[in-house]
């Protein structure tokens, strides 16, 4: 229950950092008064630093917080790929993943009760087509979709997520392997925001990177709620992107699984057998480390 | 009477850099004779980010100052937060208050030592709408104000501050917590910078995150005091703030309550239950991680 | 062989971010739909952040992935450096010089995978000179090539790699150096992350900052194969950058064992003269700092 | 004598990635073909960051190649501040302000070889005024110069550097200072490096934040040699920034002795009696922290 309590608390750290940061760059900064108005936003590469830093650092938060109560998942693909290696138990899994779909649902909730005067100028000033009132820039404060160059194909927005999560799984089982160079000092949730910010940076414009079902499915559920209806669900055959939710669910849990497996089998193991061979350390040690493999 | 000093000194620093930077994007960048002109500031999300990893490291660098004397609170807030939680001594409350918002005057003072000429070129510059001949954002380099989409509406602006502090103060019993996954290696200062940074990008363009009574209040003193009257304080009733300037006083002390409450009541329990039960740490000692938890 | 698999994967780890960002910047965030269109990239400072962070990230997160078992080269030069420094043996470069050019044209086939559609759009709108159908922007998400103010001259690419990968070998062997101030916490691939960054902020536009024989041979082999073929090989004698594929191969390599002589003799041997005259400590433990040294 | 090549070879690390970084930002990024031409720079709070990110990571690497060595101050204002502290030899003053300002001079030298056909290209392209077919903004690439809104005084720009530096040597003697929260795990250059990153962020824009004699004297050197005569020195009595040349040597040495005798009369002094009277700690010891002092 304690976990379940810290998964929550720590997925909703992270929404609400990482959907603020989105509601940031489209909706606050460009109507805040110091700019010349609410234009086209995301311009620039630069631009795209703010998503990414701000989203690393919420993913650093939410570590924090929950990190010496429930491991701080807070990704239902992280939780999916620890059970499939067997080292966290099966019967916490759904508790874990409400938990976490939950958290991302307040949070996303608190994002709009703190922007939703910037949102609402934001959308009464855009010229663009609106969905019940709304625009797709500001649906994309809390949910994900994928760019335009798909014309609305599946598999290149299914690769892409789980292309992300795959890497995000596999640098976070290497960050914290202590037969492998796991970071110290509990910096690791550092790490891991900016692994994440990497993934955002390289992997980021296809589709938004969800790369964590809660994320994108918590939110999305808000904005369902809140009126961005067809935007968020296929309620409205005509929307553009009503076939994408399930995307950023199915793509993570699939990526995350095989990220644990090709690290297990590529890394895991020689770091294994080489363990028993040469220096059978105890469990929880780290082996010594020369200077190149300090590197 | 050595911990007032390092937190007068702490929040000196932290203003010193943190109006500094602020300085930068306003005037001083604009001005240098590097730039066409003039013109308006912030347009852009990669600009936003100057001004936040700005305040990250002036956070950063007023802990390293104070941290080792008197424990670097430099923020009204936190400091309420810690007496609330009974960990730090309610008489020592007002003192450190006091030497808060005097540190936080005399770096806004220094900053207006070094950039006087930015500044006032900028202002005799700048064509829009002038207070005893100084600009609304001359002032912004100083102290903060909502956004325009507010309306001059209170709850808006006055939830704004108590998210931010209460994300603030969360993160830092976090962040600290050696029941928790603590920061160690003395990098705490740069992780909550991070934090601060974190707060800046994702709650920053509503109304400048103060989320600290000293960082807004003192410095807000100063520019009363050197001529841009009415934008600070309600001398003048016309003044569309006018009426703003006990939202960033008031907003964080609530807000940092809430966060410390949160922790304890969420996390903190959880974390002391678990010790007593399973493994009965001594005090100051951190529980063995799993990998899991090292997450 | 588990060596050689890690230094693929490492490899191929940092290819897939490094150049993911590269297809960020240049095809996918200008055609995500938040643009006004894929117009000149690269524009400003303040985008070529977006590059240089995401390379860091990059290497730190193959470091991570490899570091643990084969010391995470994931860079010819630095195997090199390392062996003439007869602290590698030399039968094992040729293979990890395999296993890195190998995973970095698996890297840049993912990219490629996970980007197609981005690129594809990227190139047909693109109204510049096409090479069978591709542009120079879009073979710059794989290889590099030099600025046009060398013209064509090979001396001035050739010493800019040098000199970047002089310093890059410089810093790794001085931040894993136990008798200099090495990095510990396993954080050493953190800062490894941003001595490249650094190299890539001071050193990056001669010509892509490679500095990494596998880096560039092994997606310009890629890029041969998908059709890049006159931008990517001398095939056509009339490309203006036929001739310059060996340049980011022989130049890391030279610069890189320049590197470690360079810290050997005026840094390394004062170390060792001093650890065997003053202090005499047992390999692998760092001397006592004094707070000047910690500096 | 080692000492003495640690920190030329230190400050020439410095220099190279630092001047190196504003040679990207004037001259190559501008000229490589992926812009639309050569037109005025630092436009953007965005753009300025590449600066100091760059100057933070410059730093950080100078220090990790020197730190074992000499202690890596790579600055003659630290050296001399250390020494008026009684914690640094008097008779090596001035051998370390030799080797730091040949180091500095050594890597302009360097980045001048490796950027001479970008920078030439930039200045033949510019319409701007020339000294000797040279231009102010190549010159920027080396050493620095007041904004124009100090109208030629010299004691704006004086403080300036006083202020930069005090905060500079304050920070280090903090950061480094193990009665307070030094920085552990060998970080330490890593935020030495994010705080003159603040510096910059704050007080970069009124003169270039030199804050460094040997930064700006070695630099200023060899652009006296290479051609930029009347630029550098007031060898041309009508030069504008003529006068300029000794405020960044006189201003660093004055604010940063500063910056030490506060640090030592505000916290250093309070940390000492509270060691004799309260703890005892053995020398070389940190003082055990709690939660709060941790912060």
């Amino acid at each position: 229950m304690g976990e379940c309590i810290a998964e929550f608390l720590g997925t909703f750290v992270l929404i609400s950092f990482g959907c603020g940061v989105v509601a940031m760059a489209v909706a606050a900064l460009p109507g805040s008064g110091r700019t010349e108005g609410p234009t086209v936003i995301f311009l620039a590469a630069g631009d795209w630093l703010l998503i990414t830093f701000g989203w690393a650092f919420a993913v650093m938060a939410g570590i924090y917080v929950a990190g010496g109560v429930s491991g701080a998942h807070i990704n239902p693909a992280v939780t999916l790929a620890f059970a499939v290696r067997r080292k966290f138990p099966w019967v916490k899994v759904l508790p874990y993943w409400v938990a976490q779909v939950a958290g991302a649902l307040a949070g996303a909730a608190l994002v709009y009760w703190v922007y939703h005067d910037a949102i609402n100028a934001f959308d009464d000033a855009s010229k663009g087509p609106k969905t019940n009132g709304k625009t797709l820039a500001s649906f994309s404060i809390f949910a994900t979709f994928p760019a335009p160059y798909f014309h609305g194909g599946i598999w290149g927005p299914l690769i892409d997520q789980m292309v992300g999560t795959f890497f995000l799984v596999l640098l976070v089982v290497a960050i914290i392997d202590l037969r492998n160079t796991a970071v110290k000092a509990n910096l690791g949730p550092l790490i891991i925001g900016f692994v994440v910010a990497a993934i955002g940076m390289s992997y980021g414009a296809n589709a938004g990177y969800a790369i964590n079902p809660a994320r994108d499915f918590g939110p999305r559920l808000f904005t369902w709620m809140e009126g961005w209806e067809s935007l968020a669900f296929p309620g409205s055959l005509s929307g553009a992107f009503s076939g994408y939710w399930w995307i950023p669910i199915v793509g993570p849990l699939i990526g995350g699984v095989i990220g644990v497996l090709v690290y297990d089998l590529f890394i895991g193991d020689t770091l294994h057998v080489r363990a028993q061979l040469h220096e059978a350390p105890e469990p929880g040690r780290t082996r010594p480390t020369t200077d190149e493999e300090d590197l």
